[in-house]
């Protein structure tokens, strides 16, 4: 019986995908099934969008030769533009719009940055948004009424915040549209069960693969780092792509043989220029997460002459992020007020 | 700065280890440092214990040739020790002993078997076991009802089930013992979290690696099949002990491209004799996790000329995985009646 049992086994691995010709223009629609792939319960087999001519522009590097550049800002657009739209329709037929709410421990610099940036995308798509400000030196009783109150409050659909550490835990599951609740991520590390939100970063990647027509299932997916914000949580969903998934970390003794060999390698690294051309196998797709204190890439420049389709660092996946922040707000506000 | 930065990327990767010269005799003491190298928040650098002569037999394949089998009922035995030793040392000095509620919904004869063997072992050890019995057509409410009872009583410190899906939800996750909570999952999940308790195959499994004298961190570890009971947990595992972790299944197109690379190669696989010796290279580590369905090998008998060290199906993890349960159950009374 081996035979038999290990050619299926095998077989069921050289399974191909039809394309799909649809889904390049961001309807409410389209913009919902789309959404949809991004859901971990997915069918064995499923459509893949076709490579949208605008998902790319060509980049060329310093000797000249051109990679295919995954364009994020307008990927982010057309997203941004759907949900637009099922605010939109949200307000006239239900009089409700959804609301964001951001809690901010202090003053730090980079909290203002955090904040403004999501403010006004919330904005431009309709999000009502409620900012919370408790200085730095506040107890952990003041941060929990504060969080409590919002968790009670019917036009709040997601609360964020900057302090995971003190605020995670209190925040209702319904509205953490960060994802990172321990619920949300036990829920994307098992197969067969539902997380209520996917985490931003990670959902932004597969949303770039996908957008820009590449196939996840059945691909040799590296991922290069492994931060409880992107490269844990990027894993376990690739994984759900059924992606066969490796994960590279500061422990790795050769990361540049794991990384040789993938189709598709996700840069969570914290070490600029990282990962070099002769890191990647020509074709690969790399998405670039970008380090996390300063905008320099992960990807050396010299990556491109390799790379099949690259994200830019800096401004790469992080506008397709922000989107998805709003597309879990709206999620979540679909959920409560009972909107399809 | 990229050279610096790349070397000491790669540095972190050479880390070598240092073997201790302790751990061969199961004492109370060397049992809970033992067990402590099962959690998941270890330091970078841990001391592994030294390969026990007990903890190997040598067994003779078809030709004649030889491995190292991983003599799991040894180390099953041992590990039983240490457990009723403390649960000897709590009985003595706070009156209490742990205690271990099986839920059983329906009349099958799979799970006749399942709580045999499992009262047994707790028996064996001093756990006091409670067997709540439901009708197959019982409503959720009477199983609500059942495990709330169940929550509530100080007595019983862990609740295990075989119907996963109507139960799990109820069941508190201080006393989840299988681990398979949500909660508890989402912790193992995220780096600098900690779940309650660990997945009792998957800790079997890096309990019988380190008991071995078998080192993880910086190991290329591969997982072949993604079960939510034994490979994903036990790929998250291995990851925090960090190992390099690939995750291969149905879906991978050259299953033995990647598991010939790996220097541990753990079979959760659902068809007999999947793994053959041409999967693996000359050394690798073996942990056989056994088909679901029948006590059937996941890895084919000539793979005992190729491996350093393997478990052996049937009767391979099956006893630690029993301890680990025990060892949860013992955790989880220490936490409840504050005994240290």
């Amino acid at each position: 019986m081996r035979g038999p049992w290990a050619a299926s086994w095998r077989s069921l691995g050289r399974k191909t995908l039809h394309s799909s010709t649809s889904s390049s223009s961001p309807s409410s629609s389209s913009l919902s099934s789309h959404l949809k792939l991004l859901g971990p319960n997915l069918p064995d087999v499923w459509m893949v969008p076709c490579p949208n001519s605008s998902a790319f522009r060509s980049q060329s590097s310093a000797n000249g030769k051109t990679a295919n550049v995954i364009n994020e800002k307008s990927i982010a657009r057309a997203i941004r533009a759907g949900i637009a739209n099922e605010i939109c329709r949200m307000k006239e037929t239900i009089v409700k719009s959804p609301g964001l709410a951001i809690v901010l421990v202090g003053r730090r610099r980079d909290s203002r940055t955090f904040i403004h940036v999501k403010l006004k995308a919330c904005e431009e798509v309709g999000i009502t948004t409620y900012v919370e400000e408790l200085p730095e030196e506040c107890t952990e009783d003041e941060v929990l009424r504060v969080v409590s109150r919002l968790n009670n409050n019917p036009s709040v659909n997601g609360i964020i915040h900057v302090d995971e550490e003190r605020i995670i835990n209190f925040v209702s599951p319904e509205k953490d549209v960060d994802g990172f609740h321990r619920l949300n991520m036990g829920n994307l590390a098992m197969k067969g069960r539902e997380p209520l939100f996917i985490p931003c970063a990670p959902k932004s990647c597969i949303e770039l693969l996908l957008r820009s027509g590449v196939e996840i299932m059945g691909k040799r997916a590296v991922v290069v780092g492994r931060s409880k914000i992107v490269g844990l949580p990027t894993s376990l969903l690739l994984q759900r792509h059924h992606a066969t998934v490796s994960t590279v970390h500061s422990f790795t003794k050769n990361p540049e043989q794991i990384t040789r060999e993938a189709d598709i390698v996700i840069a969570d690294v914290g070490i600029p220029n990282l990962i070099r051309g002769s890191w990647l196998k020509p074709g690969t797709v790399v998405v670039d997460m970008g380090t996390n204190q300063v905008q320099d890439p992960g990807i050396d420049q010299e990556a491109i002459k390799v790379v099949s389709a690259i994200t830019p660092v800096p401004g790469g996946v992080g506008p397709v992020t922000i989107a998805m922040l709003l597309s879990n707000t709206l999620d979540s506000a679909k959920r409560a007020f009972g909107f399809i």
